[in-house]
């Protein structure tokens, strides 16, 4: 499986007052609901605004650090990683797809737009929403065409996540692909490697049961193949790097690079 | 100081077979020469397309595993960081800024565009060429107008860098912003932090002792100022994050999220 790369950069606006509370074994989790609008083009040249709300957890001391400090309306940098999450209820399966924060920067709002929504919780016009990542199809992509004739393709994606000291885990992503970007990605098959950079995207409908269900899904900008996958090439994300025990950075001083750039 | 965010992604092509060799320590390391092209939208809504040169560093056993398996041509993701060195040459302080990869993966090239330098060397058309950068401003913003009115403003900016098991470093970055981007940096100071999102580019002049001199800095797409500090909030970029004794992704399972987004 293809060594994964999950990256999400938002700038958004707090929503909500941010919601502290703790485990029963007592670890702080801090859930931020993070709201913004991103200006895209559309196929008559014309500008919209779509709007998101995403999820963004932070847990332990970065969560007792930020719970004070933070409150509804306020701009926030966030960058973080992609984290899927599974669990049963009364018997059916459940899973959320959420954003854990690894780096967290309020941000000055001096100048900035907002939007209001229906609730009176504000969204930052002007948003930043990117994704990064690399990983394995789950299953062949399904083509289909709008009733207008604009392909769409969805995939599901598997992402691997190696960190050193935690378990190895993999987060499963939905991938929405558009026109030629989507009859692209139907001729790919269930296992290969996909890198995809995208926006973060939420989607609600109704189930059978009448109950009202909600997705995060990235709507795809680009996609690339790779063509090994790390695992056979033994994986360039391996933190860390035998060096023969030269300290990596010491090591150089003593190596002054050339002046020339091959123009 | 700012805790650093130094994030670049880079897709482009090899313009030249990668460099490999090693230190008198007998660190190996594989320098590469990646070349691309970017697609900006300039003022009167046309398009141009400038070209880039950036040289990526791996090293150790990374620089090792790949050294045999790219050549010239092959199209290239790198996720990396920007590290700055500095040494001495005949008495005159030299510095340069080049890639540190983290992440490497040749990628399929059917489809793909390349344009051909006069070295016939080539370069990737549609490249991608992304920068995220959180530091402070190590001088007061300089501030211009070209003759033609434009706006143009330069930044030294400072990134910190921690990483679990190495020394503290700092990379000095310059980075440049035009037209309102350039006004707004003006208001900067000496000490800012400053978030940017931007491209990677080379500049090349000829110095007052007649040598080709190169560069390379950031060209500014986006800047927000952060209101905090976060040395002052103590940082929420720490790896280590103690969760008194609860390994983080233990003590989540047994707590359900909420269905509910707030939309």
């Amino acid at each position: 499986m293809a060594r994964g790369l999950n990256r999400v950069f938002l700038i958004g606006a707090l929503a909500t007052r941010p919601d502290m509370r703790y485990t029963p074994a007592g670890l702080a989790i801090l859930d931020l609901t993070l709201a913004g609008q991103d200006l895209l083009l559309s196929d008559n040249g014309g500008e919209r605004e779509v709007s998101w709300y995403h999820r963004v957890r932070l847990l332990g001391r970065q969560a007792e650090m930020w719970g004070d400090l933070l409150d509804q309306g306020q701009l926030v940098f966030v960058e973080g990683r992609l984290e899927y999450r599974q669990w049963e209820r009364e018997g059916e399966r459940r899973s959320e797809l959420q954003i854990r924060a690894d780096f967290l920067d309020p941000l000055d709002d001096r100048g900035k737009e907002r939007a209001e929504d229906s609730r009176g919780q504000p969204r930052l016009r002007a948003a930043l929403n990117q994704v990064f990542l690399m990983g394995n199809l789950t299953r062949d992509p399904e083509l289909r065409y709008t009733p207008q004739g604009t392909a769409v393709a969805r995939l599901g994606l598997a992402v691997n996540e190696r960190r050193q000291g935690a378990e190895e885990r993999t987060h499963f992503v939905e991938v929405q692909a558009w026109r030629d970007l989507a009859e692209w990605a139907a001729e790919l098959r269930k296992g290969d490697g996909l890198f995809v950079i995208g926006r973060l995207v939420n989607d609600s409908w109704t189930s059978s049961s009448g109950e009202r269900r909600f997705q995060t899904r990235v709507e795809a900008l680009r996609l690339e193949r790779p063509t090994r996958g790390p695992a056979q090439a033994g994986g360039s994300r391996s933190r860390e790097v035998q060096t023969g025990g030269v300290d990596i950075d010491e090591g150089l001083e003593d190596f002054p690079p050339e002046e020339e750039l091959p123009f």
